[in-house]
C-alpha cells in the first residue's frame, strides 16, 4: 500500500495540483486497476494523520484512537503498557519570577532547540514525582511523557499554545483527574527548576540563545492494547514511513517498522529508496504500507506549484512497482486524507484509490485524479472497508455462512 | 426479485461468463432500470449462500444468523421453536470393533445413499437419549436433527470431513454444553446400534453396497426466531428455490415456499415454471423471490462456459417478465453474491443490481454486467438496504418525522 499523505485537493479554477500533474505512472496503474473514491473515516469527518491511517488499516478511530500523546510515544520507540498515559511535550522558553505557571512562555519552541539529550537525562535524574515516569526526545524540540501506574488522561494542556502568555496549569477534566493533574503540574515545576539552572542553559543563555528552561504538555491520551493487525487479518505487517506519527500507528497496531535511510518525513526524503525497501521487504511481510508526507506539506504550506512537481516526482519512482507481480501482489494507492492547497489543512475531501491485482474488474478510469477517481468500479468506499477488499481479492477472505 | 446465485465473476483476460455472454432480456432490464452494484454483507465480506440471501431481504446476519443448521431443518420442513438446537446430520459408513467413537468411517455418504427413510424410522423408533429430539430426510444420505428442550449449541462436529479418521466424540465448547455433548454422544452410539444390524443394511451388505450404519453430525445452531419479513415490511412474503438452504432462509423470515415441479436447485431445473409461477403467485403475494442456482455451481466448478450458457439460458427465460406491469411490479435482478469461476468459491466482489419500476432514475447502462453496473444511478449500495429502497420506490415506506 502506497499512502500518499494528503495527496487530494478540492478544485483551484477546475484543476488541483494532482489532476494537473504530468502522472504517467500513477495514471498506469489507473488504467490497469479498479478505481473509486474513499472517505478514510466517513463523509465529512476530517482525519488527522493519525486517526486517517488508523482508518485505511481498518481501524474504527473513533473506537480505538487513545489521543495523540501514545501514539507520539510510540512514534519515538516508547513501548507502552495498557493504561499508560502519555502526552506530547516540547521544550520552550519561560522568562519571569517565581513558579513556573507564573512565569511567561517567551518561545513555545526555545528556538527550536534540537539537542536535548543532555537536558532530558537532567530531568530524569533529579524530577521525583512519587511515581514512575518516562521522558524522551522526539524529533527538534518536542517528546514524549509517559505517567505509568494508575492515572487518568482527562486533564488539561499546560502548553498556552501562543507565546507571551502564561504556563497553564493542568487542571483535571473528571474527578478521577485530580491527582493527575497534581502529578503534572509537580512535574512540570521540578522540571522547571533542573532545567533553567542547567550548565547547558546557562551555557545557550551566554550565547544569547533562549533556554530550553521549561517543559509543556498537551494532548494527553490512555495507551489500550487493540487487536493486531496480523492478528485481525493474518498479515504481517510492515510499515516504511519517516514520520514518527505514522511509525506511532504503526506500533499501535503490532506491526513493524522498517527504517529506511532517507526516510526524512519530508520533501527531501529517499522516495526511491522506500520503494526499494518496500519491494525488498515483501519477502518477510504480508503487507507493507509505505507514507510518503511531502505532498501534505505542501498542501499546509498551500503551495500549488510545489505540491505538483513533487507529485511528478513521486511518480517518477513509483515506476518501480512495475516490477510486481500482480498475480501474487495486490498493490493498492491511496491517501489518508486530502490536504487542498485552497485549505491549508487536512479536509474530507474524498480521497482516490486503485486498486490493482490480477482479476480485478478494470474500469474505464485512465488518471489517477479527483476527477477520474469517482468513476470507477470501487464507486465510493470507506477506509475501514479497504483491507477487507483487499483480503477478499487475495482470496484469504473466509466465507461468512454456508 | 430475481436471485441468480453467483451469476457474478472477476475477470478473467478482461472478461467475466456475465460480460461474455449474449444476455439481450437482461440488458433490456438494465436499459429500462436503474443499476448499481451491491455489497450484499459488506465490503469484502464473503456471503454464503445463506447469510447473502438473508441480508439481501433485509436481515443483518451478524445479528440474526443461527448457523447452518437450524437453516437446513427449516429448509427440509421441520418446525422449529426458539431454543432448538438443530444439527445438519449424514448416513455416513463406518467399519471396525467396539464403541461408534472407535470405528473408522469409509464413506461419509454411505455410497451416497438416498432411501433413507426406514433407517430414520428405526432410529426414531429405537434410539432414547431422555429428550425429545426430530430426526428428518434431507436431500439424498442428508439429513437433519433437531434437540428440542434446553440443550447447547457451543459443541463441535462428530463429522471427521475425511474418510479414514475415526467418529469424532462431540465436545462441549463451553461448560454450558457439557450435557448437550453427552446427549449427541449418546444419540450416535445408540443410532450405530440400530442401524448396523438393521435388515435394509443388511441387505446392502449383501449387494456389496456401504452399509449405512451411522449418523454423523455438524453445523450445531440454535433457533432464534426473528421478526418476519411481513412484519417488518407489510409485505406477503414468497420463494421459489430448489435448495433446501435458500427454502430454510425463506422459512427462518416467515416466507412461504411455493413449490413448483422441476425446480431441482441444479443446471437441469426449469426455469421457465418457476418464473411462472412467480407471476401467478403475485396474486397472492406482495413479495416473491425467484432462486436459481445454477451459475453458482457452475462458478464452483470453474466452468466459464458451462456458467455462459447458463447465463444465456436464463436470459431467454426472463423473457416472460415483460408481461408484467412495471407501474405495479417492481423487479429486482440481483444476486447474493459473487461465485467467479478463477476462484471456484464465493467471494466479496460486489453483485449487480437493477431495480425496474415506473419512475425509477433510469440510467445510462445499456448491459446486465459486472462492467457496466457500477456505473448505474444506485452506485453502491448494501443488501441490507435493497429492500427498503424497493418498498420506497412503490411508496410502501414510511416517512420518519414530519
Amino acid at each position: 500500500m502506497i499512502i500518499l499523505d494528503g495527496i487530494s485537493d478540492r478544485a483551484l479554477s477546475g484543476k488541483t495540483p494532482l489532476s494537473a500533474a504530468n502522472t504517467p505512472i500513477l495514471d498506469e496503474f489507473a488504467k490497469n486497476g479498479i478505481n473509486g473514491i474513499m472517505d478514510p473515516i466517513a463523509p465529512g469527518i476530517r482525519p488527522g494523520s493519525d486517526t486517517g491511517h488508523l482508518a485505511i488499516f481498518g481501524y474504527d478511530p473513533f473506537k480505538c484512537y487513545p489521543g495523540r500523546g501514545p501514539i507520539e510515544a510510540l512514534g519515538v520507540g516508547i513501548k507502552l503498557d495498557s493504561g499508560d498515559v502519555a502526552f506530547r511535550i516540547n521544550f520552550a522558553t519561560v522568562d519571569g519570577e517565581g513558579s513556573v505557571f507564573e512565569k511567561i512562555v517567551t518561545d513555545r519552541r526555545a528556538g527550536r532547540i534540537s539537542e536535548t539529550n543532555s537536558l532530558i537525562r537532567a530531568v530524569i535524574g533529579r524530577v521525583k514525582i512519587g511515581t514512575q515516569y518516562i521522558l524522551a526526545k522526539g524529533t527538534g524540540h518536542r517528546g514524549v511523557l509517559v505517567l505509568k501506574g494508575n492515572f487518568s488522561e482527562k486533564v488539561s494542556d499546560t502548553d498556552p499554545k501562543k507565546p507571551g502568555e502564561k504556563v497553564k496549569k493542568c487542571l483535571p477534566l473528571e474527578e478521577g483527574a485530580i491527582n493527575t493533574a497534581r502529578i503534572v503540574n509537580e512535574f512540570l515545576e521540578q522540571a522547571h527548576k533542573v532545567l533553567d539552572s542547567h550548565e547547558f542553559n546557562i551555557k545557550r543563555e551566554q550565547k544569547g540563545l533562549p533556554k530550553a528552561n521549561a517543559i509543556l504538555t498537551r494532548g494527553a491520551g490512555k495507551f489500550k492494547k487493540v487487536i493486531s493487525f496480523e492478528e485481525k487479518y493474518k498479515l504481517k505487517f510492515a510499515m516504511i514511513s519517516g514520520t514518527a506519527l505514522v511509525k506511532g500507528i504503526a506500533r499501535f497496531i503490532g506491526g513493524d517498522v522498517i527504517e529506511v535511510k532517507g526516510a526524512t518525513g519530508s520533501k527531501d526524503t529517499n522516495i526511491n529508496a522506500k520503494i526499494k525497501a518496500a519491494i525488498d521487504s515483501l519477502d518477510e511481510y504480508d503487507f507493507v504500507a509505505v507514507h510518503i508526507k511531502a505532498t501534505d506539506e505542501f498542501g499546509h504550506d498551500m503551495d500549488f506549484q510545489g505540491k505538483l512537481k513533487f507529485i511528478e516526482k513521486i511518480d517518477k519512482e513509483l515506476s518501480k512497482l512495475f516490477e510486481l507481480d500482480f498475480s501474487k501482489v495486490c498493490l493498492i494507492i491511496t491517501a489518508d486524507h486530502s490536504t487542498p492547497v485552497s485549505v491549508g489543512d487536512h479536509t474530507a475531501d474524498p480521497v482516490p484509490v486503485v486498486i490493482c491485482h490480477e482479476g480485478v474488474r478494470v474500469d474505464e478510469v485512465k488518471k489517477y485524479s479527483e476527477f477520474e477517481a469517482y468513476k470507477g468500479g470501487l464507486c465510493r468506499i470507506r477506509g475501514i472497508d479497504l483491507i477487507k477488499i483487499a483480503l477478499d481479492l487475495i482470496n484469504k477472505a473466509e466465507k461468512f455462512g454456508a
